[in-house]
């Protein structure tokens, strides 16, 4: 009974089955070899987006804090939810990739950023003159930290607002597919077509052991980005291994499919624990639960094993409710669900 | 009729004649000479810390930022206030200096950091494993960025708690004669005694051209300083001239004696604004008032060319009452003072 | 015939048999997993370092970097030989993990630093005051960029000649396997008991898919290391993938076993060229050959279809005869290595 | 009997008095005061460069680092020679400020880098991939650190070349007064109409307390310049005494005055040295001199006093006969020249 996160899981049998046909004989090193040629285009082809540049790192924090560090130079300010992973779970990665950009944080309902709060604070930025460092990106999450989603139109209206303002818009898919498939809409509709200049495709929490991709729709934002990758230690030699799990995520809509089975996982959990008493904290749109629990049901739960997040963090413990957050993966089984669900029922 | 920072008047002619007796024949540079050992034993004298480790840099953003270089590591998380300057003014020069390290920034009154506050945020990073990097040090600013003032009783709360989880405090003080004038202890009890370990003490603000000092008591926590002064460009390569506008300051008590005469101005303009209609926003506890004051009273003083800035950004323009900020310096003309309170009474 | 380098070649079975027995069922993320602990232990095992902290990454340039960060501060001096990989083929990713040290390149015969000339560099480095930064570290690699080897012996002359100066060493160990396996040693006296502080481990190169562990011999040299993996995008989520494949080549002295596998084949390699007129540019210690041929040899060759790089670039186009370099890996076919040096011979 | 550098001597008079004369009355702080703007267009007039953006620091290493930062990426490659300021004398703040650049030092008699070295450098840059990082600028010290001077031809030639991959051209100004006096060229001729795209030029060297000016001819390479040097803390708040130093030596030809008044102090020591016994190391071209002198005359001279460096460092101590580096200012006293000539020549 495994919920603190999708990454708890394991590799789907297709990506296990690529890493065996990518490892025969003999190919050149650093990304010079067939089969990163056809991991990133079938991912073109998944964005619908020809002339994306896309390259491939094995996690999502220096899939992050390298488009940090491509589109922010070191005086630049960044905008992104409080609850934004490069805020809150990357050591501040894109601090140190930037050499020193700030993450200048918004509040807003359930992880999303309205536009109201971008544009004000795309606003006060504009006139911070020196001291407040120069306007630089803008990044959301989607599906976003509380498991919500944007659709295509509200990403459609920020990266609006961030190009209006001169500045990309960057998104943190670490559970994109969980996004494209809560919110049932196209990938290209949901990123290149709403005008996301920076995609991280996330890999790693949908069936690959290691495996993320950093996507520029427009190739003039991926000027220098190989150096980048290099330089910060994210060029596999290898790196057939790291492009056939892409390709086998890539193929057949794999991707999608393993979102759609982690999201229905979740509608369910999310569906018993209200039944068996419990509240939601936020809506479930995408492979996340975050609910109050009562304290014994907590306390039951624990005691027969069932792993999950007190939120926002431990020192939830000993509230009554207790908040929580539970992750399900494509893989979580479904005995796994029906049981903490009875648990938490008591 | 110039109250848009202390920054904007001039050096005293002490430290003008400083300059100019410091200027005579050869001597070594980069600190090897007679007047930076004289500056940094009276300044010693003055903290009444024999042993501390005294270094001179041109400006506040530099003596700021290499403390927090010097003191966190790039993956470090730095408490402060939220409108601190290094968090609001230094164009994220601590980010950068250090290679990284988090602004963590926290609420409070009139620009000051509850010892609850701080005790939550340390415990909270003290939980955040990897994820949300380490905590590393705690910095306050006294004379605070809304003109008040930290008690030594204060300063030693924050520094016991910061103390308790092994973390060590630095107090920006750029406007340092100001706070220990407006809470008339020594500069010792304000510091040292108090448990501060690093401190930024500003001479530009307070009648040098451009002389930051840059003290730690435990000599333990300058391990390298020089290197670090020297990789950032901030080591003079004549010296001399950086020292001597300390010596001066640091002499007969001159710092001490200008920061009760800046307070004194601010004191008597906070008195005229209120007495004309206007409303503080924090207490008078320096040289600066922070002060609301009604829309016309406003377009009055503007017409007639006082300049100050509104509150906190340009944002302000239009609101009635306006919340405005105006500082003193020890050399504003207390002609300057009295017309801008007639203007504001109208 | 791809002599290119040994990350053309594949990874060995019993890394992708690790890989799937790891595949089962939920684990925590982040190391807090069974497969990383036993990875770690059989590593200290091989090492005989029973207090050793090891960290798995996933390539060499990662390890490397981290480790120059970890054992400089940003005005650090490191000293490398003039061929050293972090001198030459990581993009200077040294220089920005660290934040600005500066590698000190320098010469000596074979790829390989002398006592006498680290003796000097020292020494000229404890002289420079502030203005060339500050004595940091010595970094060694083994085997070296010309595939010759340091034996224990020589290394401890370095340690205690670093160690007499108050710095670590480390030794870059991307072919660390080859260099035991020429040297006829224990990895312990390789490392350890030598006097090596921080040993990369790698075992991309040698029938790992990505894979390289960070071992520092005392504890206290790895204070913070976590936080500094995880700010540069170096900790896996899903890190069993990772420690598998360390845990396939620690366990049953498979590593050795295969870097003894690479070298045979350079020894055959060597020899074959040697006997078909070319002429080695550094005595055959590990598994790679630099060789001088005839130019119409390496027409042949090329044409051909055989792999391998000029040296020390491409500028060596056009020379007759040609110098060049061939790497072998564990997995190297004996068919292609007779077919190349038949090619050679015409 | 000063000779250790041109930094050990004196403000002059004009530095002192325009210091005085801007000391008055309020101004807005940051550069926004009619000194600077005054400052700035005593520049542009001097390097008949009306477009040039201009910008001033106190030190030349944030001057030369900020242009490194300015012109190359993390990645970058900075060619200079293997002498170069940059590479011996800054701690590594080149690499620090630019996040991980890597100076590519060049060997060249004389301290000059020639143009046949320097295609080279640049062709091998081109050719390596991304191992070694991208070729981003190339830097030259004018006057050089061996006190020799390039003419405004040969700057041409190496701009030229750099233009021609390119990549723009640096030029470390330190002693720029110097290099102009000793050429008895125009200030124009060896800047901007050689092909200079940035320029430090050097005012403490040459009679300011600390003052130098970075200079871009063409305002596109200026792009975020303001930000990176408030993020580095090398903007001062009250800028009007930075600027009113450097508008005193940029009116009337005062820099060139005190230029030509250091090298003729320089040429008549050269010549007395070489009367003495003494050989020159290298053309006295500028206000250094590097010779060799007896080792009894080094006794002698040291023993009365007199202050001069060992060169490259002190391990030339002992040697017979010594190498000596002395520098003149232009306030050098005639009779302390005449002294040390006198104590060498024994």
């Amino acid at each position: 009974m495994n919920f603190a996160s999708d990454n708890a899981w394991t590799a789907h049998p297709a990506v296990m089955e690529a890493l065996n046909d990518a490892n025969s004989g003999a190919v050149m090193g650093y990304g010079a070899d067939e089969v990163t040629a056809r991991a990133e285009a079938a991912l073109r082809e998944v964005l619908q987006a020809p002339d994306a540049v896309i390259r491939f790192v094995a996690t999502g924090t220096a899939a992050n804090a390298l488009v940090c560090a491509q589109l922010s130079p070191s005086f630049g300010r960044i905008y992104c939810h409080a609850d934004a992973h490069i805020e809150t779970s990357e050591c501040s990665a894109p601090e140190f990739f930037s050499g020193g950009a700030k993450l200048v944080t918004l509040q807003g309902e359930d992880g999303k950023i309205t536009p109201d709060t971008l544009a004000a604070a795309i606003r006060h930025g504009e006139g911070g003159g020196l001291n407040e460092g120069r306007n630089a990106m803008v990044s959301i999450t989607n599906a976003t930290e509380w498991g919500t989603t944007y659709s295509a139109a509200e990403v459609a209206a920020l990266a609006d607002l961030a190009h209006g303002a001169g500045l990309p818009l960057h998104m943190d898919g670490a559970r994109f597919a969980n996004a494209v498939a809560g919110q049932n809409c196209s990938a290209a509709d949901m990123t290149r077509r709403a005008g996301v200049d920076a995609l991280c495709f996330g890999g790693t929490k949908n069936g690959a052991m290691a495996a993320e991709a950093v996507v520029f729709f427009d190739p003039a934002h991926a000027e220098g980005f190989d150096y980048r990758r290099k330089q910060t230690g994210h060029v596999y030699s290898k790196q057939r291994f790291l492009a056939a799990q892409m390709l086998a995520l890539a193929s057949d809509g794999l991707w999608l499919e393993l979102g759609r089975a982690a999201n229905a996982k979740a509608e369910r959990l999310a569906e018993g624990i209200v039944s068996a008493g419990g509240a939601l904290l936020a809506p479930r749109q995408s492979n996340a639960v975050f609910a109050t629990i009562p304290a014994e049901a907590h306390q039951r739960a624990r005691a027969a094993g069932a792993i999950y997040h007190l939120w926002p963090d431990k020192s939830a413990e000993g509230l009554d409710p207790v908040p929580i957050r539970l992750v399900t993966a494509w893989d979580t089984p479904d005995a796994d669900i029906e049981a903490v669900i009875r648990l938490i029922a008591g």
